[in-house]
């Protein structure tokens, strides 16, 4: 069952800003948003099947008979939100709950739809609703930023289960297998011991598909040589991990040994810089430093970390556009990567707590080069 | 390599949408459109990192690094589509490429978000830029609602490893195992056989939690008795497939028997009435009416069906909402369902191709309840 406490807590959290901003009510329709303020675990999926209407006094949750009971059972008999299932269009359950509420200042999340967003507009029309619409942007990813000890255990949970496969998955690489033997073989090992679901599609990269950085594992053969980027992950109660580790498959080059060590150094360096109060953009710059000084600069394009947690993706970043500082109790991946087109790709991530004293990795797999023997 | 004769044509019906409605242009963010519109196989993930604008005499397309290369590789080096890998906001490319294009009505989809569409707003006014935002609603996914020669083998090749999927998992089903174990089995012998990807979060609900339809997998051990409704599915370069199958562990009591065949006979007819031209709410109609006069109506509460290609849920559909006719080529799922609270639930779910004169379902797992000896 949900947390009561801490769900409390993040509604608390949300109506703080409701009153600093003088919302009289606020949409929301993001799953996990919703996941992370009623705790239900397991209930989400990828579905746009939720809206919730907070106000200062109630806590309504639109849902439908797919969901329903599965709710109810999370949620528990004392709980403070108000379920719906009743048959409708979500945009006109919404207007009749802010008619109800004779709100003036509504709140939505801009996560929403364009065409949940006409249709609402419609269905207040015909109610004869009039009622601003300011938007809520990124304000619930904010709040999510800053992980609770619950949360921190989840993740950590998953971890676990992350770096179990990865030494489960060195003893089945050889020669001869195919990148999608590989992702088949580690998620199922994830799967049986423990893992609620996968993070996001895995990425097994092998070869010259490594440079390209989000490629999907395919009938491609391992061979003496490769090198193979496996980004994966795996879910606990809704919380996500993140890895990538490379691997080289019989003793690498002088050239897979140098860029390897480039971007270990690049990875190592931003852990030592990261810790409560850093700028984000700070943190990438030094990342795309260490790889430029090494002559590799054209080769690292992307981001050097998210923040993690009921969503693969959320707040806050190592990226160019994050002039803020990081807030002790994110959750975020370090992820250097370096990508020779034709030849390989290099990536090495951990993700871990910032503290006010630093870095906190929960990924334990080696940062030194695993070589497969064969 | 993406099939480019196929594609032109689609971008053809596209570009005669846009000259009915005197369109200049559209903007086009959603990537299961962008997947069909351009052919690119395993390229496409979970997140919205590309954005098209498609005028009258181009196709603009704008990624990420990420995904620059896998683009070429499968566009090759003749495709209409112009790549860009810029480092911008999407909106502020597509803001130049409507200025650069003089377009006054560009039709965007709704199905972006309300961020982008704010963002964008901000960008054309920032270029001094007046143009018309017409919405396109829906028209993309009627169009992807005709599936060609292509579409409909590789929905034929996945269908054909989730039957082979539930073979296997019969023999592996006993008491004693988890629904975790179950899910695990079924989604590695899918991936170890063919498959790319899952078509979706694979359900096993097991004895009560079968009666919640949408539950996911979870601890529960598997007990004589128990009815198992399992629904899943696997994608062939992102065409899916989807199946559901309840089985008995053990032989069925007298109820479980009497839901079964309530169940088998609302599919059965429904499919018997579907073909080109029906509406889509009469089919939907006859399954609930086959049900409520068995005495059930008040347990099936979800739409008996929806359509299926490069996305698990997308038109036509044989619902309450659906007044229009199933047009011939769509492919499209029949899966009535019976959700007896505390006790069990049973859904008997195929999924094929609507033909002129009928139904020609790909799924070839027998109607008849299989029961796992124990």
């Amino acid at each position: 069952m949900a947390d009561e406490k801490a769900c409390a807590a993040r509604v608390a959290k949300l109506r703080a800003i409701m009153e600093e901003r003088g919302y009289d009510a606020v949409i929301l329709r993001n799953n996990p948003d919703l996941r992370w303020l009623t705790g239900c675990e397991r209930t989400f999926d990828d579905e746009v099947a939720h809206t919730a209407v907070i106000t200062p006094t109630r806590q309504l949750l639109h849902t439908d008979s797919r969901y329903y009971n599965t709710f109810c059972e999370r949620l528990g008999a004392n709980t403070a939100w108000e379920l719906d299932e009743t048959i409708t269009g979500a945009e006109q359950w919404v207007a009749d709950r802010i008619r109800e509420a004779h709100a003036r200042v509504v709140a939505i999340e801009d996560t929403c739809t364009l065409d949940f967003y006409d249709a609402l507009k419609v269905a207040l029309s015909q109610r004869s609703v009039a009622c601003l619409l300011p938007r809520l942007h990124g304000d619930l990813v904010k709040l999510r930023a800053v992980k609770d000890s619950e949360e921190i255990e989840l993740m950590r949970a998953a971890q676990r289960i992350t770096d179990e496969a990865f030494r489960h998955i060195c003893g089945y690489i050889k020669p001869g297998v195919t990148e999608q033997q590989i992702r088949a073989e580690l998620e199922n090992y994830m799967l049986s011991h423990g893992a609620d679901g996968l993070s996001f599609g895995t990425i097994i990269a092998s070869g010259p598909n490594g440079a390209n950085p989000h490629a999907q594992p395919g009938p491609r053969v391992v061979e003496k040589g490769d090198m193979i980027v496996m980004d994966y992950g795996c879910t606990v109660a809704d919380y996500h991990s993140d890895m990538t580790r490379t691997v080289c498959v019989g003793e690498p080059s002088d050239e897979q040994r140098h860029v390897y060590d480039v971007v270990r150094q690049a990875h190592e360096e931003c852990a030592a810089m990261a810790r409560a109060g850093v700028i984000g953009k700070d943190v990438y710059d030094h990342s795309v430093k260490v790889i430029s000084d090494a002559g590799y600069g054209d080769f690292y394009k992307h981001g050097l970390g998210h923040g993690v947690g009921v969503e693969i993706h959320e707040e806050p970043n190592f990226n160019r556009r994050n002039m803020e500082p990081i807030p002790a109790g994110a959750v975020i991946t370090i992820e250097p990567g370096i990508y020779l087109p034709g030849k390989f790709g290099i990536r090495l991530e951990d993700f871990g707590l910032v503290t006010e004293d630093g870095y906190e990795p929960f990924t334990e797999s080696p940062h030194e080069l695993t070589v497969i023997p064969c």
